[in-house]
């Protein structure tokens, strides 16, 4: 087989076989095959797309490039639920303790911020001596042992999607279908899951910003996923503002913690935190229809189950969990600034992608991949889309360790705020769930 | 400026600035851009193509990223001639010294062969001796002192390309309109020509099969070529089937020096040499229009002022000119079968792409770069389209050094001939003539 027909015949609209497939991405895998030419492959891709069986195939030949996680001595389903990426997204922080207090082993491998989006992991490591890096081995242990762990990508799981996906991002190729419906399925599979559930985003501050890409998307990431042995729930849901009113690392811990324990409840992160823990215990077995996993996800946060498992978690991971038990002794950052409202008006939106970057900016990701992470910038959103402010209120506070923060990172935050006369028109968080039956609009 | 940003304008489909292909070009050239990167750019260029200013941009940084050779002291237009490839083109070879012969200087830079189409620096190297690498001083002062040299591309002249080439190689991009324009036309004005004449092909051994194809190839050259401050013009050829009778280096060198001492006259061969070179002498001002253009031409073979500019030309490049005036001193091939007709018939075709892919198995091409070739590898085509053979007549005979040709390779030059009970319909060989002015029906 020669790499540069294998090219060709994508380019030209052709359905490579699996042989093909394996050809390539085997090659790649083991640096036979070169960055470039997988990178005008990926291209050509973008382009042309893969059909169902294509997909279906690189699925499978990328689980196989490394080895799978087994949780073979546990009776019970084993659930994770994947975002597509999002700011302010804390959501695994709070669904994987629910779901695994109540019973559901939840094995989640998570990614590190990428872009304006910000990564799982990440956040975990902004705890101090919280560690990702566990062995499959040591991953499977935990899961047996206390239900769940929370790690990033093994050297040993599929090694093909960490060349792959570490190539897209500086080739313009992430958002492909087929492309990301075969990264994020094969991670899936290998750390071992039965059932998934998937929050595919859209609006500004989403990888597909319109609502039909991440249809496209979704529908596909079901399809793919059942064929592949999963069973796979997806919803749609929104990301034009960001998720919650924290954005950066430790900040988004915090804000989960205070969840938590009560002290604090912003209404969309609640209720698509609840509304997915009772998907994953529906899928788990544990619920038999949502009301049920919605009740048992709520009654999880109230009694501090959640909690104690976070805390279990955290610790089981070499975290100094004080820090979890008096977040205030948490290093405060060294700069912080204020944006106020220039006038009295309802906000229209607060820009999800504008936000992203300006944390980025501030120090809570990475402009290029060697940079280090500054876990205690971030913004704090006072107001979203709906309040009402009066001129001179506190719309968003900005942190960061790094440098005194600048009038342009200023402006930008300040251009993220949308402003409107009239209350603006409510716009639902989830439109609606998709599964192998199809996709139903969401009425919870 | 962000790479990955700059590929992602150009595959939603944006027209990058000049500042960006600057950015581009000079980041790849001096190697602070990776070849991934530059690998999914020309990927996104061959699905979204590249408007007319950024390939007039293309062109002139292409050419600034290196030397650009001067020909001031001579008072004439020099002329140069550019075929896009094809099976059995040694046209080069003859109209070279043609219109040198006339006083028409040629500064000629040609490349080696590629994939089934050969090169004629591939083919001038099978003289002995015969040097190609000329440093751009010397490739002037030969130019200034004998009105021709026939060189390869230097490490002075247009970096740029180079490293391009050799990706676009690699990554299948290389059937890419404005990919093709900015290579052969930032070369041609590095070389310091004044006018240009493209030999566009099109049929099965062509880089564009479909005659539509070409002319978008065709017409693109002429424009951008033009407005880069060239005279040119272009010819629509046929390469369905292969030029001449011999395909390879020596058999070819062998076919232009028969030519060149009237011992031989394959039709179609003779007869778009002397088109080319007749246009070459209207553009050098040697002559005012094709008919005195043909003239010339044709008393230039005869009268055997080419084959001394070609002896000259090689001796001037160190070549053994002892074998251009006894060719039968070259080494004879080591191997040699025959193919011969199974049934009394028309040819119908002999295809083009086919008996390119064998010459290059036979080793008179590379299958990889670093492939040597031998140089008495080759096939000769005893008839070609509209001969009408019998049962037993050798069609093909097969030469090679490198080991006994076997069944398969045979058995491929067979197929690439077509059969046919009547006459096929006659082909034109040249179909127009382009020009700033338009395009013009071939009725020479």
């Amino acid at each position: 087989m020669n790499t540069v027909d294998l090219i060709n015949k994508k380019q030209a609209g052709g359905e490579l076989t699996t042989g093909e497939i394996q050809y390539l991405i085997d090659g790649y895998t083991y640096s036979k095959i070169p960055d470039y030419q997988i990178a005008a492959l990926l291209m050509a891709i973008y382009f042309q797309g893969m059909t169902h069986r294509e997909t279906i195939d690189l699925v499978r030949i990328m689980v196989e490039s490394g080895k799978t996680a087994h949780h073979n001595q546990s009776p019970f389903v084993k659930v994770d639920k994947h975002s597509t990426g999002g700011v302010g997204d804390k959501v695994s922080l709070l669904v994987a303790p629910i779901a695994a207090s109540q019973g559901v082993p939840v094995p989640m491998i998570s990614g590190r911020g990428l872009g304006h989006t910000g990564g799982t992991l990440d956040k975990l490591e902004s705890i101090p001596g919280f560690s990702t890096r566990l062995s499959l081995r040591a991953f499977e242990i935990q899961v047996a042992e206390i239900g769940c762990a929370l790690i990033g990508q093994t050297d040993e799981i599929v090694p093909a999607d960490q060349k792959m996906y570490a190539l897209r991002d500086v080739t313009a190729t992430v958002r492909s279908i087929p492309l990301i419906t075969s990264s994020i399925l094969s991670k899936k599979i290998a750390e071992g899951v039965d059932a998934l559930l998937l929050d595919v985003k859209f609006g500004s501050g989403a990888v597909f910003q319109s609502l039909e890409g991440a249809r496209q998307l979704a529908g596909n990431l079901v399809r793919i996923g059942t064929e592949s042995g999963l069973e796979v729930r997806a919803l749609l849901t929104d990301m034009s503002q960001p998720l919650g009113q924290a954005v950066g690392n430790w900040i988004e811990v915090r804000e989960c913690l205070d969840i938590m324990t009560g002290k604090a409840a912003p209404d969309d992160l609640v209720k698509i935190s609840l509304a997915q823990a009772a998907i994953m215990l529906i899928l788990g077995k544990k619920a038999v229809d949502y009301d049920e996993g919605l009740k048992i996800a709520r009654q999880a946060v109230e009694s501090g189950a959640a909690l104690n498992k976070f805390v279990e978690i955290a610790k089981c991971q070499q975290a100094d969990t004080s820090y979890l038990e008096n977040p205030d002794k948490y290093t405060a950052p060294a700069y912080q600034k204020d944006i106020t409202a220039d006038d009295d008006a309802y906000i229209a939106n607060v820009d999800a992608l504008t936000v992203g970057l300006a944390a980025v900016e501030l120090g809570a990701g990475r402009r290029r991949k060697e940079d280090s992470i500054d876990y205690t910038a971030g913004i704090y959103l006072h107001k979203k889309r709906g309040d009402r402010v009066a001129k001179g209120d506190i719309l968003a506070t900005l942190y960061t360790s790094m440098e005194e923060i600048n009038q342009p990172i200023l402006s930008s935050v300040s251009d993220a705020f949308r402003f409107s006369k009239e209350p603006p028109a409510s716009q639902p968080l989830i439109v609606s769930e998709l599964s192998v039956e199809g996709e139903k609009h969401w009425n919870h």
